[in-house]
């Protein structure tokens, strides 16, 4: 059955139903008033982020559950990136008036696979017709104190730049799709996971606030990029080294000398960038549970310098997504 | 210039010029981080609400500075529906690539207009490339207790139900600038104001609170829609009265036999609803400093029914707008 048939209020009904009764007793209002409303208690956290078709992904890659998921990992990764616990969701979703029914709420499945690991409940939104679909998530989260949030603008000359993860993963499986590139089956799902079911790394920020680390970004437009916005928002500059950057181990295999492109600019990896003194780097190094790489040093000088093995510069540090550029997504 | 020329973070500064310092000390991070921080008391309230080219409006009727205007209205009025005070804003907004600079920066003043009326801050947000210009607000408010906000499900049999306001005006509005009808200037200018610069009735919906109303909504999709939610929400049904509906007077004179329609069925007035006992209603039409009409009650049957002066129903009751029916706005 199409949403035009089922109707905006019908709809709203099933979403209701897939988002089902949260449990949590500090929302008082869900789904089906004006608005959402919970008690808060500390610092308040809100962020959100749209994917629109055709310019963050297609149909032709991509499924509505994947799509639900991609969605609320975006936003997830942002209160991940504050050091933030996620609370509630708020979903927007455009979406044309010849949609099946299903793919809304296989859409909304999608949305909850994610949100269930974190305990995040969707808590409201608004569903209205339009061209192309775009989904508009507004995650709600909270912090503890002042003290124990994670910022861009937090970044002291001194500090080590470490990361989580491994980068370029989910710009080659973008690649792969969009230049129909042929790998091994295997290696191809595991890089086309990647750039659609990306885990935001909620626990790790989570324990970089717990440990003393003042300054983080996520990764959504690059690893250059967006350690470039940590240096601006912090008035400082950032040295990093070539052969340390943690790339995924099939992009290095699959991809030559484009790997450590993909890995530094590629983008969509949703791992922490972080900052702080040698001792605490190396205290927190010990207590994330996932793989965590020192990548270099933040400096006085303003620049973002990458440097190879022989402490000769790299070229192409400006580089980033830019949503107003010429580039495409899957 | 052009957003393309501009470039994201470009325009991202150009905004965060616009915006200006907030001077709220509860704020403690606005934009240019990955999420906004503040700190909070109480209850908190949540809504969000998108308006889609082409869909919702047209630029060949509205302008950018409207355009910003009529999305805070409209997601202002579902803060007011609550009862609640608005804080925060949030602003996901996609645009073509060739998008003037200064018609994004027109749009943020337009918001603004109205933010700034009611001290809402925009606090963050996201700015991406889009086929259409889609614009979705995330709105946080905040309410003292649970016994201070207002209910789409707190209706009883007995309360009388009142709204604020007039109606029709915005529906006509429409109607003139899609049928290019051609009436006086100065009331074609007041019908067009009633749709583009909706006023949403956030004091209006604070002193409801104060004086014990539990009961509202706000009218977006239709006084008979809307109310019609109220009732379902609250197992109740409403008998109101054709002659009492509040209608403009300019479309009343203009519009014949089909200003009743407009008024009930025609949607975008941000007009509140509210039901209570007879001796709150009567005490708070006395403090609401806008016009207040008794335009029925509550009943036990679960039916919205609309009553001539002699008692026999009108038929049009089941409408109202349906984002996913094939109508269209301006």
């Amino acid at each position: 059955m199409k949403v035009s048939e089922t109707g905006e209020f019908g709809l709203i009904e099933l979403i209701a139903k897939a988002v089902g009764r949260t449990g949590d007793k500090r929302l008082l209002i869900g789904i089906g008033d004006d608005a959402a409303c919970w008690r808060a208690k500390g610092l308040q956290l809100a962020t959100t982020d749209t994917l629109i078709e055709d310019i963050h992904f297609s149909f032709k890659n991509i499924t509505w559950r994947e799509l639900g998921w991609k969605a609320m990992a975006v936003n997830l990764s942002d209160i991940a990136a504050m050091g933030g616990v996620p609370l509630y969701a708020l979903v927007s979703l455009g979406i044309p008036a010849d949609t099946e029914t299903d793919d809304v709420i296989e859409l909304y499945k999608g949305m909850l696979d994610l949100a269930g690991k974190h305990k995040v409940r969707i808590v409201g939104g608004d569903t209205i017709a339009s061209p192309i679909a775009a989904i508009t998530l507004t995650i709600i989260g909270e912090a503890g104190s002042e003290e124990e949030i994670l910022k861009r603008s937090a970044a002291r000359p001194g500090d080590l730049i470490a990361v989580t993860g491994s980068f370029g993963a989910s710009a080659a499986g973008l690649a792969i799709m969009q230049k129909r590139l042929s790998l091994d089956k295997k290696t191809e799902k595991a890089l086309r996971e990647a750039h659609f079911n990306p885990m935001p790394r909620i626990e790790e920020g989570r324990t970089l606030v717990k440990y003393g680390v003042k300054a983080a970004i996520d990764v959504s437009d690059g690893l250059l990029g967006d350690l470039g916005k940590v240096c601006q928002a912090s008035g400082v500059g950032a040295q990093i080294y070539s052969e340390r950057i943690p790339i995924r181990a099939a992009v290095e295999k699959h991809f030559g000398n484009k790997a450590l492109k993909l890995a530094l600019t590629g983008g969509e990896d949703y791992e922490l960038i972080f900052t702080a003194p040698p001792t605490t780097i190396n205290n927190v190094a010990k207590k994330l549970s996932c793989r965590v790489t020192i990548i270099g040093k933040i400096t006085k000088n303003r620049a973002v310098q990458v440097l190879d093995a022989d402490g000769n510069e790299f070229s192409f540090a400006v580089e980033g997504w830019d949503h107003f550029a010429k580039r495409k997504r899957a």
